[in-house]
C-alpha cells in the first residue's frame, strides 16, 4: 500500500492511473475506521482497478463547540486495516496542504445543507462539501463510496457532483450495524458501557416506526410519536435533536408516508451525538 | 470546428483528448467576441494540442437590474471568427443543461469577491466562480485563458483553482486595446458615438496616474486625485464607482505605491458600465 501525503503527488498518481485507463474507486474517511468503512473499501475494490482511501479529520466541518480535537484518531490501526483490506493508496493530507495560506473558497449546497443535522451543526455541510470537492479534484475518482448512515451527507454530495458537473459516480452503501442494531460510527468509541447498551434504542425506535408504517399507519404525527416514545424510554438519551419522517430528496418533513420516506433521528446519548436512519414506504 | 451543446458530450470529448495525452486549452467567453477574445484563442492554440472555446451568457452572474437580457449576442459572427481562428471545439451549453431542476450548489471565494466590482455587483463573482468551476469540470482544460481587463475575475479564478485543487493552469493575458487606448469589451457595443469617444478617458486617466507614479508620486491620495480629475473632465462619465490603487493580491486599497500596485477603475459612460486597470510600480 502506497502512502501519499502531498495533494499534488496524489493528483499525479491518480491521473497516471486514469491515463492508463484504470478506474479509481475512492473512500474518503476521517479515520478511526470500523467495519462500515471496510465494507465501503470492499465495494470500491470490487468495482474498480485501483482503490484509494483518504484519512483526513477535516477541521472545516466541525463547529467551535464540537469534538474536532477529541475526535478519535488511530492512524496505526487504520493503516493496518487498510493494508489488510487490499487498499492500493492511502492518502493522508495535512491541514497545511488542504487549507494553505489565504484559503477562502467554499462550496455550498443551499437548501439541503440547512436541514436536519445542518440545523444543529451550522457550517458543517459547507465544510463537508468543500473538502469533498477538493478530495474529488485531487483523487479524480471514477466512483466514490459513502455510507447511508450519513444520508444527508451523501445526498448533498450527490447534488454537488451533479450541479458542478464532476465526473464522479457517488455510490451509497447500506449502513453496517452491530448485532443489536446500533449503526457503526467512529463516535461509538465515546460511549461508556451503559451508554453503549442504551444506544441500541436508536435502531429499535426506527424499527418500531418502520413496522408501524408497514402495518398501515402512514400519518407522520403518529409515527413520530412512536419513535420519540421509544427514545424517551431510555434515560441515557439526554437530548433528541430531530426524529421524524422526511422526503428523501428534499429532506422536508412529510405529512404522510404514502411513498418512500426517510425515518431519521439525531440525538445525544450522554454527551455523544449519534444519528441513524432507514428508508420506509411501499416496497421497503 | 466541432460544435457541442451537451455538457456530458463535451466532457467525454475532452476526456478522450486527455486519454490520448493531448493538452486542452480553454477560453470561456460570453460571446460577442472581439480581438481580445481572439488573442486568448491564439495563445491557447500556441500552447495546446486542442483548443476549446465556450460561449455561454451565464444568467447567474448578472444582478436583477443588470444587462443579462440585452447583453450582446452574435452567435453567427462568433462562430465564423472562431472557425477562422482555428478553434477545434465550440461548446455552446444552454441554461437547461447548466442549471437543471433542483440546482442549488454555489462556489464562493470570500473576501476577494466582495471588493471592487463585487461591491457594486453583489452575487456577480459567486455566479462567475460557480460557472467557471462547472466549465472547468466539463472541459477539463490543461490551461484556461482570461484577459487582464477582468483582473478581479482572473484573481478569483486563480484563487478557486488553487483552493479547490483543480488541475488547471490559469493564464492571464494582457488587455487588448483600441488605438485610443479603450480596453476591448463586448459592452463597448452599447456606446453611442459621443460616448465611444469619451470612453477613451478611462485609459488616459490610468496612463496619467501611471506616469505620476513613475515621476515619484507614490501616495495613493494624490494618484487617486489625478485619476478622478481626468475622469471627471469628461461629461459623458455619469458615475465613477471606484478608482484608486490596490494591492494586486488582496485588492485592498494601498496607502502608498511602494511596490507593484493595481490602478483600477469602474465607471459608467452614459448607461454603460466599463472597467479597466493597469499594473504600476517598480519595474513597470
Amino acid at each position: 500500500m502506497e502512502i501519499i501525503r502531498i495533494p499534488r503527488i496524489m493528483q499525479d498518481t491518480s491521473r497516471g492511473h486514469i491515463l492508463h485507463s484504470r478506474t479509481v474507486g475512492f473512500v474518503p474517511t476521517m479515520g478511526a475506521l470500523h467495519a462500515g468503512h471496510i465494507g465501503l473499501v470492499r465495494m470500491a475494490r470490487e468495482e474498480n482497478d485501483i482503490t484509494v482511501v483518504s484519512i483526513y479529520v477535516n477541521p472545516a466541518q466541525f463547529g467551535p463547540a464540537e469534538d474536532f480535537s477529541s475526535y478519535p484518531r488511530d492512524l496505526e490501526g487504520d493503516t493496518d486495516s487498510l493494508r489488510k483490506a487490499g487498499v492500493d493508496v492511502l492518502f493522508l493530507p495535512d491541514d497545511l496542504h488542504m487549507y494553505s495560506r489565504g484559503f477562502c473558497t467554499h462550496v455550498e449546497v443551499s437548501g439541503l445543507s440547512e436541514k436536519l443535522c445542518g440545523g444543529f451543526r451550522p457550517g458543517h455541510f459547507r465544510g463537508v462539501a468543500t473538502v469533498v470537492t477538493k478530495l474529488f479534484n485531487i483523487v479524480s475518482p471514477t466512483k466514490a463510496y459513502f455510507g447511508q448512515k450519513d444520508f444527508q451527507q451523501a445526498l448533498i454530495i450527490k447534488r454537488l457532483v451533479k450541479d458542478l458537473d464532476m465526473a464522479v459516480e457517488v455510490v451509497v452503501c447500506p449502513t453496517k450495524r452491530e448485532e443489536d442494531g446500533l449503526a457503526l460510527s467512529s463516535r461509538n468509541r465515546y460511549l461508556g458501557k451503559e451508554e453503549r447498551n442504551a444506544a441500541s434504542v436508536i435502531f429499535r425506535s426506527l424499527k418500531k416506526a418502520s413496522e408501524a408504517v408497514k402495518s398501515g399507519i402512514i400519518n407522520t404525527a403518529s409515527i413520530k410519536e412512536i419513535m420519540l416514545a421509544a427514545l424517551k424510554s431510555e434515560s441515557c438519551v439526554s437530548e433528541i435533536q430531530y426524529g421524524s419522517a422526511y422526503d428523501p430528496e428534499t429532506l422536508d418533513e412529510v405529512e404522510r408516508i404514502d411513498r418512500e420516506a426517510l425515518l431519521a433521528v439525531a440525538l445525544k446519548v450522554g454527551n455523544t451525538r449519534l444519528i441513524d436512519n432507514i428508508l420506509v414506504g411501499p416496497g421497503k
